[in-house]
């Protein structure tokens, strides 16, 4: 089956459009998901790429394209949500885990729907609990575990992975060696996993 | 008839995209377009907002996306194109006296095709007066009437007009108080445009 890797990081505002919705839209079409967490922060601030901090006619229109684009997508949406996030680190070494556990898509769908639907921060309380619980975990054990030496080290190698693979912002669909950076590309992503070409099927 | 503001600046890479295709496809859809050029350049600077200069991940990145979306629209390209213009406000303004007199589109879409299919760049010579000879128009003529007092004034009166509105990049395309940021969201605007939702007909 055709696949693609969907990096995000938890903290990504546009990526609200598409934890909430890739793994039906994908599942429809045929194409695997390969969930990948990562820091974009730490890319980010590398390569000196500042998205909207100190910009607020850009930050304006951020927030009135994703309430825009969340109504074509059927989504509940509260905007401007709280941002940037004071823990993004926590929320993504959280998301490593859990993808590595099995419930890391989960629990990504959970926070992002209580951050861009309730309001309340990811990677924060009680935000980070309540997920956590709905995905079925123990956020006591998670937490301790995820902010560990090793919970650390592991989303640093995640984010080396992304660094290495081309990644510079979020969230980015990579298939057949091509990267697709934006929730506006998902769709161009899942052509080429399909057939190695933008152009939609019947086009 | 339906309408949409495209603001652009000669100078803008992903502009080539919309350049070369817009007034078809939105006659197509029974959508007027108003052309109007503006210095984008000016804006981003007051914005501290830096697309690419000095990000060589981001900025590759570009390249590659242009060159996909020009195959989707069965347009030549030849990337890296030369970036950034050294004329850019020549360039723009060239266009602003263009639009006045009626062959302002003409001269963009003749300026881009030399820019981004044969490595000219727009806003310089040869570029600038084979784009306006092939707009039926008299280099001399227009340079030195672009290049006045009031022909400065003009392209400045134009971008106090697209920060007016909100652009803070370009192409930016405005219909019903809505914006529209990216050759991306063209068809989002054609939609809001047509019905004031994103959704396209018959979805």
């Amino acid at each position: 089956m055709p696949a693609l890797d969907f990096w995000y990081s938890i903290g990504s505002t546009y990526s609200y459009l598409t934890v909430m919705r890739i793994a039906e839209h994908c599942a429809a079409q045929g194409v695997d998901v390969v969930w990948r967490p990562f820091n974009v922060r730490e890319i980010m601030i590398e390569q000196n790429n500042i998205p909207f901090a100190g910009k607020p006619v850009k930050s304006a229109y951020m927030w009135r394209d994703i309430e825009r684009r969340a109504a074509l997508y059927d989504l509940p949406v509260r905007v401007p949500a709280p941002y940037p996030l004071d823990n993004l680190p926590l929320a993504n070494q959280v998301a490593v885990l859990g993808m590595a556990e099995g419930w890391g898509a989960a629990y990504t769908v959970e926070t992002y729907r209580r951050w861009f639907q309730d309001g309340a921060p990811a990677g924060s309380e009680p935000n980070l609990s309540a997920s956590l619980r709905a995905a079925g975990q123990d956020p006591e054990r998670v937490i301790a575990e995820a902010d560990s030496e090793a919970g650390v080290a592991q989303l640093a190698e995640a984010t080396a992975a992304a660094r290495q693979t081309g990644v510079f912002g979020a969230p980015t669909f990579v298939t057949g060696g091509e990267l697709f950076w934006g929730d506006d590309r998902l769709d161009d992503a899942i052509a080429w996993a399909q057939h190695g070409s933008l152009r939609r099927r019947g086009r």
